[in-house]
């Protein structure tokens, strides 16, 4: 989908709205981005110059660890700070899971009349890579409307959530004592992406063990980016250890700002979203690469099995 | 991955050791395609015209169902009958169930040692879309190894998932009694791909329900292509129902023989795999179009705001 050239008077239109703060802006926009529509990247691209004050917070770790209801703590703390925040919830990889972000979101119903707050779910619509793209995007749409934090979290812990989470500017992975051992963590990718863990439910038999864990796993690896992400205990039904959680991300924050990582980490970022537009599109064109009576005569060869996928897909490239 | 050209004697040393039906060789070709080695593509492609031999059956539905209990059912009537029979266990989309995978696979240990049934899990190894391209070599080798059936297992039911359990003979979406109303799998896109459905766990509360709302949503949109995907309840676990089952599959491949929609939908599943194969080779590319100093320079406009990730990749793109 590339950004509509010319009749972009809406895209002008909406783009304002946004930057202005209208809710009802902001939630046409982040469903265009959410389908792919050509006018929500047209509108996203004229918001990319304003955008860059929010911090962005990816929430990740197994399902049921209780990402939503810390989710819902954290806005709770950041507003009594009297700072704005934008949620969104991402769940890429499940059709079966829309159910379950309602009920997660209904938990967070407390925000639901705060002008400061602004929460949304999004769900790929059939499209795998599609939220990949859409969720920088629905980003950029809450920090231009100047949210000055937006948490992103996802659902799951498949690879597409986990490369979402991490495209933050401080990302929480959240683990349960019981959980398993942290082994579990560093199978799925996650010690490499935290910068901070937290282990909620902390009330529950197992979490010294939980916490001792990955300290351990710290120790091995720690060092070689100069900051060691803390471990924050949490019971985030009841609020314990959220005050500790935010000063924890606020000390990360500071040390990226200090260090100048912050620049470094967006503009990786920034490379990271291009390089997938640029795959998205380049797949984009497969579709009419395999097309027409060239293609059904492949198709014939291929399915009498004188050639294979391979050698087809090999064919249809090289003309 | 391109099939190795040229240097091409170990592939087809593989690809014949395969067709012996040589279990190591087996095991080891389904390893190389899960890496997306182009040693594996070489050999699978020399394997291509060897293929078409086997029936598969893909089976999907809501986690915790009991589709490894019934798939170790099926392979034990299977058995019964003197029919081999190859088994893949995908996962696409989460790293953390790896230790569900091997959890399931203990159950069906009883068939280790029968030379007649191949078992093996494939897991994603962080790229996303690698199972849908891996899953029909993997296919294709167990066809070509001589199993007459493959059956293709989906840990989840995730958009990737359903789109390999498709991408079969006969498709079975398992479901359970008190699993919810029917409309959840019709919302996951599961009433669309199903040739049989199953009840599951079909001793518990509930079974009539979950049967009852299935025939009235079939009720509603039956009839488009000549077959009604029969409802057969079963209990994996002691075996019951799993003989109406596997006479339900027979049905079902007898109508696809006949009717001649069985060679329709291998021509349209090859066409979906070199269509998959073309689009993964465009993506490829992404990568080397997006490196260097001229990519370079292009972030430092992006990431200053001067222009928006959607315009680099265009500019990108029309070099």
């Amino acid at each position: 989908v590339a950004p509509v050239e010319g009749a972009d008077g809406a895209a002008d239109q909406i783009a304002d709205a946004v930057t202005r703060g209208d809710r009802a802006a902001i939630a046409r926009l982040i469903s265009l981005v959410e389908r792919g529509a050509a006018e929500g990247a047209g509108a996203v691209a004229r918001l990319h110059g304003r955008t860059g004050r929010a911090w962005t917070l990816g929430v990740t770790g197994a399902p049921g660890g209780g990402k939503s209801t810390l989710t819902g703590a954290l806005v709770a703390a950041l507003r009594a700070r009297g700072e704005t925040v934008g949620v969104l919830a991402v769940d890429p990889s499940s059709p079966f899971s829309g159910g379950a972000i309602l009920g997660d979101r209904v938990r967070m119903q407390d925000h639901s009349t705060d002008e400061g707050v602004f929460i949304r779910s999004m769900a790929s619509r059939g499209h795998l890579g599609g939220l990949a793209l859409a969720a920088p995007e629905a980003v950029r749409v809450l920090d231009a409307a100047g949210m000055e934090w937006v948490v992103v979290e996802t659902v799951g812990v498949g690879q597409a959530e986990v490369d979402i989470a991490r495209h933050a500017d401080t990302t929480l992975v959240v683990v349960n004592p019981g959980w398993g051992d942290a082994i579990q963590a560093a199978k799925a990718g996650l010690l490499e992406i935290a910068d901070v863990f937290v282990v909620n439910k902390a009330d529950r038999p197992g979490a010294d063990d939980a916490a001792g864990d990955l300290e351990a796993m710290l120790d091995l690896g720690a060092g070689a980016s100069g900051w060691r992400p803390p471990v924050v205990r949490t019971v985030a039904l009841d609020g314990t250890g959220v005050g500790d959680l935010l000063a924890a991300v606020d000390r990360h924050r500071a040390w990226l700002d200090e260090s100048g990582e912050r620049d470094q980490r967006r503009r990786r970022r920034l490379g990271d979203e291009v390089r997938a537009i640029v795959a998205e599109r380049l797949a984009g064109r497969a579709g009419a690469l395999c097309t027409g009576e060239e293609f059904e005569a492949l198709l014939d060869e291929v399915a009498a099995g004188r050639i294979d996928p391979w050698t087809a897909a090999g064919r249809i490239l090289a003309n």
